[in-house]
């Protein structure tokens, strides 16, 4: 089995999207996902790079990828954000995630940030088990809040 | 008593620092506070542009801002993330808090974005309760993950 690591390309984000699609459907939000390989083509490609991706390739195919993009924080300055780390379910257990995390961690340090932050369900003790082990803090007193496009249009109206 | 918002200048960043440390001390972790009025002008003013932030202003004097950023989501393309909202101790209940998070919303509601986020402390039940009768959906499964400088390190030394 001849696994690589590597940026991904434009031409990449069909497969890109096709992994997007499995995780959503494997947390029962199939229909969550709004965003198109043209989507994906404009905002990691154009003139506007909002995301950078890194792709795991299985003799040549893409079987995992890893998405991140700049935050700021206030108290460390910019930061880097893991939005996902997908690897389809087929290859897991290959140690792709861990190549992933590896690359995305590189990265980082080759940037000088402070810190790289993501999320995790709290009931995925796996994943927290493995991040654990690397050395990442599972912050289980912080949550994530959303307000959706809904949610804002009624904020909005309700002022 | 006068109070209104406006985008924060260059020049308002040692009054924004100051809220910044405010907001670490009652956290009681005032010396995670890294960043300098230098880097937030470099950040936020400079050829770069990391965040921007509105400030609050009552009688002429800054007690309260929002600090935001464009994130990037694999679902819902571009969004915004709140990194901070902060009012001085003494100015709370004056619905600067109000003021400054519709402002944001406002904000992101003109950018067609689809999707606000913030991250809570989950004790902090006011905040909460705020925050959904807002409309926003405190998603309390997912938890927050950092990697800092010094697990980056361990990190790699370890591979």
């Amino acid at each position: 089995m001849s696994t690589s690591i590597r940026l991904g390309k434009a031409n990449d984000m069909p497969h890109v999207l096709k992994l997007i699609k499995e995780l959503a459907e494997f947390e029962k939000e199939k229909d969550a996902v709004e965003v198109t390989v043209a989507d994906l083509i404009r905002d990691g490609y154009g003139k506007d790079k909002l995301f950078l991706c890194f792709v795991a390739e299985v003799n040549g195919k893409i079987e995992g990828m890893a998405l991140i993009y700049p935050r700021y924080s206030t108290w460390k300055g910019p930061v880097i954000h893991l939005e996902d780390l997908i690897v389809t379910e087929k290859m897991r257990g290959h140690g792709l995630g861990n190549a992933l995390l590896t690359e995305v961690v590189k990265y980082g340090h080759q940037q000088g940030v402070k810190r790289i932050s993501w999320e995790v369900l709290d009931w995925n003790e796996p994943a927290i088990d493995f991040y654990e082990k690397k050395g990442a803090k599972v912050m289980r007193d912080w949550d994530v809040v959303q307000l959706d496009a809904k949610g804002m249009e009624t904020y909005l109206m309700s002022e």
